[in-house]
């Protein structure tokens, strides 16, 4: 079964509310192995209204309409819909008796406009709408369905998952199981090369490539009747993609982050992590504290953008800075090596570069990168180039640091 | 001239992404004066690309398409679209180079189905993109135009700041000119309270509030036959809302962030600066960090999560810590004190929170945040109660703090 959403609401259109209604009515449909291949949005106007439900009605199976029900006279979805589906507005006693309560209840007067939510489409399914006035409608005629939601996502939310989720399932039986795989350290060309083949031959389960930062996320989605039989499916794809990328699979988990994934495996290891950074200057650590626990693991973080703060702080040889440059391998590597001394940690990483957009120079240009990581007596030094604006090459650098302070646990000796 | 958004992208059908794009290049075209009546979401296909954008392009004097201009096989949009405008596709060589380029530049292996980015319909405006490898483009036919953008916000928003802002402009003649005051350390509905009544009665210029995390920002639009005219409409709404909110306006520049306030006044003042933080842990010194030409002022920013390193990095007195706790305006203060001594800073921020999810108390709920801030002998402690995740926490801390060190050196003695 196909469904399609169309929000109303001229306030998405002029990019006064991001529209996460779409967002969350298109992952529950995909759940419900209901196939959406349209979203739609049109302002407060029954002419262009009338004209996208048309359309939308004639491709799709059902048509979630979400917004325009309110007592408005800009709020026009239930006429549309009604006229469109050729079904009289009648008043329904049910529904004019629940707003009567509902204003009762708060000691507010209701108004004439109020009223005209009570009318409904003669032969439409009426949704209680426990939260707010406006009652949901579903209006089925000719094997073909519109279900109308009010916009606000706590009215919207609980009336699809208490009334509108059970009545599509009991229409489209089958599910639909997604998993993903995120890769770091690998560009989304070579990570998508690499998998082109199963791309190209697999039609159940599909694979997709999202790319993020220094990310690459394959996701493996699957169709079957039943849920078990789905997860298999996805099972034998994630496994084969395990099997191609190996340890730069961070996670196959959906909510778990990069630097999650070496929190994680800091914590595994028993270790404690230091970071000292220039460039990045706090980003860094940021991401790694933004991850709840931290604090088991996270022993200190410093930011050393002066050469000034990188001889205090972390012991910088001043005839490093003047030989080789803040921006080198060989202040990278005391960078990490002084920080994992002065904070007594594990692990350290230290990020040196330059972030633009002054700065560079032939020799080292804006978004050279270096990255040294020290765990146990071990200090591996980087090179990066990234390109795109302060914030961009910030960004890739951070995304690296991550991916190669987990590489360098990952093939340290464990603790014993 | 109407224009109309087609995002391409199966991930937004799916709902794995909020639709973030529409929301932005809506606003813009708002902002534009462009009328914009329709937004669809089509997936990675072909055919029903094409036709929405023949229903678009029909509608529409304009179309911008978001998403599927990536290397992979699914990525789709540019092909769907020269055909649909009837427009060959053709090498282009200064796109081959510049992605030849990206990939040299970070002595990455350039796959072949990166070649296909290089290729653009024939005659179209190529916009470069220099912060991805799929470059933008502009297709222009009987008076209609197809604009494309890559998919990924960082890549989208210069690209649409730089080039096709600009090309709009062209095409809308009479003057849309727009300011935007921006307020610190005031919410939403106080400031929105505190202009209702230039809103209600303003239609040229409008008033156009937007909240953002710790702040709120006016925008103030005009619309006339002439800049000159736009522009002193607006000027006069400015200085009202400038004598509203005095001090608390940071900017009236659209550009400007308040880091870069921040960062600018510290500059002006000849002070230089310095961090200490637990719960927001980098984030405070990154976002100064990421404006360019800090180095002058930033002397050194320190990340004490633990208690240990509170009392290593900057003194923080053992009792203090065990008597009044980590989250507590008595060792706030003794943070900012002792990190402005350790790094010989004139101003020095502090920030010590509980971010959650976990750690919060009865007494110390999470969301308790304090922040101290140390500028020539003076040490100022502000409590705050934050409500949201931990990222949102933690990211209304960072604004609170650059809101407070932005007081405290307004209000300090300016250097003789």
């Amino acid at each position: 079964m196909t469904v399609e959403l169309i929000s109303v609401g001229t306030e998405i259109l002029l990019g006064n509310i991001v529209n996460t209604n779409a967002a969350w009515l298109s992952g529950q449909c995909a759940a419900l192995g209901l196939a959406c291949y349209y979203q739609s949005v049109v302002g407060d106007n029954a002419q262009r209204l009338r004209e996208a439900l048309k359309t939308a009605l004639e491709r799709s199976d059902a048509v979630i309409l979400s917004g325009g029900l309110g007592p408005t006279t800009d709020d026009l979805t239930k006429e549309t819909a009604a006229e469109a589906m050729g079904m009289p507005l009648v008043e329904d006693p049910r529904s004019l008796e629940r707003i009567e309560e509902y204003f009762r209840v708060r000691g507010l007067e209701m108004t004439d406009n109020n009223k005209k939510q009570a009318l409904v489409p003669a032969g439409a399914v009426v949704l209680d709408n426990d939260n707010g006035t406006a009652p949901g409608l579903i209006l089925e005629k000719d094997g073909k369905r519109a279900i109308l939601l009010p916009g606000p996502p706590n009215e919207l939310i609980p009336m699809f998952e208490e009334r509108v989720r059970p009545y599509l399932q009991r229409l489209e039986p089958g599910i639909l199981y997604s998993r993903t795989v995120k890769i770091c350290g690998i560009g989304e060309s070579r990570a998508a090369a690499m998998v082109q083949d199963l791309i190209d031959t697999q039609t159940n389960p599909t694979i997709a490539p999202y790319a993020k930062t220094g990310e690459v996320h394959l996701r493996v989605t699957a169709r079957a009747e039943r849920e078990k039989e789905a997860k298999n499916l996805v099972k034998t794809v994630v496994k084969e993609l395990e099997k191609r990328f190996g340890q730069d699979v961070y996670t196959t988990k959906e909510e778990v982050t990069l630097e999650q994934a070496v929190v994680e495996l800091l914590l595994k290891r028993k270790m404690t992590v230091c970071t000292i950074e220039s460039c990045t200057g706090g980003m860094l650590a940021s991401r790694l504290i933004n991850v709840p626990g931290v604090s088991e693991t996270f022993r200190a973080g410093y930011i050393t953008y002066s050469n000034r703060a990188k001889q205090k702080v972390a012991g910088v040889k001043k005839k490093t800075l003047e030989k080789y440059g803040a921006v080198s391998p060989q202040t990278a590597e005391e960078m990490a090596r002084g920080a994992a001394k002065a904070a007594h940690a594990d692990a350290t990483v230290s990020v040196t570069g330059i972030a633009g957009p002054d700065g560079g120079s032939r020799e080292k240009p804006v978004g050279l990168v270096y990255i040294g990581c020290h765990v146990g007596d071990r200090t591996v030094v980087q090179e990066y180039r990234f390109v795109g604006n302060r914030g961009k090459i910030r960004e890739s650098a951070v995304s690296a640091a991550l991916t190669l302070l987990r590489r360098c646990i990952l093939t340290a000796e464990p603790a014993q």
